[in-house]
């Protein structure tokens, strides 16, 4: 056995593309409760920088404005500078490198690079200290910021799930070049066709997904998803989410693979948003993947419901032709 | 046995005097979350009229300057127009009446009455229905109000907790005149000092609570309770209470009598408001009162905490000298 | 306005027959948490009674065998001796009395009776009350019997919805006959057909529901319904029913009308049974019924989800033939 | 900066004394819905293996008979075999090393040593994967066990307290000998008394904490705690536990520092245990430790509640005389 590698901390930041920026910005901030930290540009077309209340990061959710709805840049911290240097050396070695920036907002130097299905990545060290202001401090010494009350108050960036051409070849980038653990897979035909892997660098059950594209594209994202500490919290996210005319897509309910509760819906761009609770930890360094079939997979839901089609083949940007008899797999 | 009068359908609505208006108004409405329906006079020293989204009446909470804090009227919905007459009825022959007045916002004529301890009642039939505007309207059909998700969000008036000088007269007041149900009971002294009654004209377990005033003042507020529908969001509140720096006297926490989920802190104003959910519906026609003595009450709290000092002698208005060797109880 | 009849007090106790008596005992006693307080005849072919931790009374639940699934007789507790007296004087002047009964196990005389349907009811004022035995003793004095925490736990009886060929008949005995409000309604085809009412003697929005039956059939159940006190309780029960392999038809999710949270399933017997929480009080004596049509009902999910073709159509005792062309109908 | 060591895994399991084996098992096992995996010797005094039903181990709690209640050994899980060779050879050049032995229950060789304080501890690698009998086999492919919903129903170990003498001697073999994160401390006096320190090997907050132990004493327990997903799970907790006559030293309610939802109570050996929810995971590799000093730490509880007395003094094994003028320190 080879040790596993520790360098990737977590899940940085993740940027949306969006066509309706202040409708997205709405979204999250007046909806979801997050807070705007930066912006660049005008109020309706700018860039803005928005955080969760517990995100240590200065801003970990990204919207700019696009002509499509998709995920931009996904930033990976590492585990120290060192770490950041064995893991840019290993993403050259392997061709996927474009190179050093100066770093977006609220981090140093990043280095930038593309998963094998062409998303766009970075990975950092160097990040900027969170200070509140005055408004916005809390009177718990050990919270970034102030529980605000304010809509579904999301408590911080979770995970991301990618659409991508080949699970395989996106799964082993994610495990060898940048030291995931692979949690959990679904493998479908007897194990000829992997549909989906779940992975994380932490004791968290994934912070990236990789899914199958029934539409043969590239680049695209199945969904982005934010934490909230209950159950509770994810039910009155979705009473929130009715009262406000957003479409519900699923949920809430209790996944099988990941034992995650979720609540889908998209954000006016379009982009799919998760509001997520439960799942469980991993800390058993030898962990075994579980993996799911079709038979044991079933609709993905334990608790017996069925996920709407659309959960299987949309995403972001939308494509135009979905390729025929194409496998449908519900990713999560 | 002698059926129960009916008479009496619900609380209607309680008046809040306030040396602040202007931050208790913030506390019910940011913090809390209540609509402000109504406004006589200035915003900054006006009388307000607020409801909770879940409040069939236009109107439950009035705010109204004052010098000291206390409570002002307390309405109670008759169940019919036949009803309502035989209450005023009942009221006068007992000497408590005051006469009739042309109602409140939202409210048709009503009649005015004092509780033997001399808190300001009326009694009532004809409401406005409330019509919410544009930006109001919910998504459920259901619903009179939209949720809103701001802050605590409380879902409607729950009830309310007198300090009086005489539980036994008070409490038989609310029993034979108004016909309530007597709920729950604390006793000590084997049996001779009643400190505590709970009582309601409906299933829901007490919408009026008569408690010892250690003081031996008169017409005093213990608390105001506001309902929210799960234990979780009791505690949602604490965190948002906490975080904008507002006293908790005490909870979330569990009471055994009543078996309430309280949270209690103190509108900027002074009064004593809880966050409650929780407790037990009560259906039988033939309950037998539930009585505790000293001993089988203890704290008042099932799981072990001990309320503060403060919950059994702070009352509003405040008064100045506590009655020597006074009986202390915890009241609810 | 005439005065609401305010006779019936609650819903007193339901019986299930089940073709699985032993099974279905297994069923509410090991995952629901139910207690058995009697029993008439053996272990595994005798009628059962029980009840939940919280229910006044000593049996709310009665398991008897039988050839076929479907519900026997439905116990409605009056609120005094003479409301028990002026209900059974107004079901004989309908032509609907069956006569007196000497009661079932827990209660005194009871007088039978069926409503429009077919279905079989009693009507009775008397009741033994409960005394546990000592390992049941609750420590709170206000709790009838002890919180076990054995699987689901529920609390009490809450409600049943019963499948009628004919809405409207059944609904107006409920109200006039009965004396219960109708809290909401679903109606379609611009009003011309009456496919649901919520009724309810009580603030608790309905104790019993009437729908279509799409089989056209007479004298059907469409599920019995306990109450747990939480959505996480819901919650948890579906991981309890999950994992002892029962069949969850639907849920946990929130329904539109009613506002209730439910998770259906069947008791091996074949009879659905509801988990439920949430859902509002009605405190109005002036409620106006709040009426669905097609649209506004949807799937009848708050949250967007859709119920499965069989919650619309399966009915205990199961019938072979629906109606050709029926109106099918999701009842709650 | 040097980077972190990773080489510590996670909390393996705890071993506790108790003079009562019987009713310290029955806690465990009926309350708080524990299995019992293996026993050494008589169901009444033999020694038991125990795990909750979301252990990745086979047996996390260790209950030993023994003349009086406190922690026997600490098991740390290496991350590799190469981890576990670099911490022993740490641990021997510290002096701390006591040896290897061919492990316990359910694991393989270990390396036995003491903490500073004295605690016994061991760290290995090689784990037996756990193998539930056929009623035990969970329908969730990715949780080991069934959750059978019996009790309390703990999902897994979490995290212990330990008392001791020097709290920095402790912290820093924690951080610079085992590798761990320093996630927040407690420090009085303007500086110059360290009186609590939790530290983690992962995301999760802490896994041990260090507190001053009032009494002078060494190797003594403050408390174990279990995990449960939900905080209505820990009101459900103290339910059960006031249902069963177990003492409720304090809560449920939120600690500010750890943010941790927190319930209080003694198995019946004496060892305090803790039922958890709630708290906040770490995963800036650059955490900058969050320090209390008195007036900021206050009563430790974040909602406003007071800790007992009992808290900040007892400890198992019980020890006679307190140190006179002791600094008195509510740990958690």
């Amino acid at each position: 056995m080879v040790e596993r590698i520790q360098d990737v901390a977590h899940l940085g930041a993740v940027e949306l593309f969006t066509p309706k920026p202040d409708r997205t910005v709405w979204f999250f901030h007046d909806l979801f409760g997050m807070e705007i930290v930066h912006r660049d540009g005008d109020r309706d077309s700018g860039t803005h920088y928005l955080r969760g209340y517990g995100d240590h990061a200065a801003a970990t959710l990204k919207i700019t404005p696009a002509k499509a709805a998709g995920v931009g840049c996904i930033a990976w911290r590492a585990a120290s500078p060192e770490a950041l240097e064995r893991r840019v050396a290993a993403i050259e070695a392997q061709g996927h490198g474009l190179g050093w920036t100066n770093g977006d907002f609220g981090r140093g130097r990043s280095y930038r690079f593309r998963d094998p299905d062409g998303h766009a990545m970075e990975i950092y060290y160097e990040e900027v200290r969170y200070a509140p202001p005055p408004e916005l401090r809390s009177t718990l010494k050990n919270l970034p910021q102030k529980f605000t009350g304010r809509g579904v108050n999301v408590r911080r960036m979770d995970h991301l799930a990618l659409f991508c051409k080949s699970v395989p070849e996106n799964r082993r980038f994610a495990q060898e070049t940048l030291g995931m653990r692979l949690s959990e897979q679904v493998i479908f035909n007897e194990g000829r066709d992997e549909i989906g892997a779940w992975l994380s660098p932490s004791p968290v059950h994934h912070q990236v997904a990789y899914v199958a594209d029934s539409a043969g594209a590239h680049g695209r994202l199945h969904h982005v998803s934010l934490w909230v500490d209950n159950r509770g919290d994810v039910m009155r996210a979705a009473d929130i989410l009715a009262e406000n005319g957003v479409f519900i897509e699923a949920g809430p309910s209790k996944h099988n693979n990941s034992q995650g509760f979720y609540l889908y819906s998209y954000e006016p761009g379009g982009n799919r948003v998760e509001v997520y609770s439960g799942s469980y930890l991993i800390f058993a360094p030898d962990w075994q993947t579980v993996v799911w079939n079709e038979k044991e997979r079933g609709t993905g839901v334990y608790w017996g419901a069925t996920l709407p089609e659309s959960f299987a083949t949309y995403g972001t940007p939308v494509v135009e032709a979905p390729k025929a008899n194409a496998t449908v797999i519900d990713p999560m």
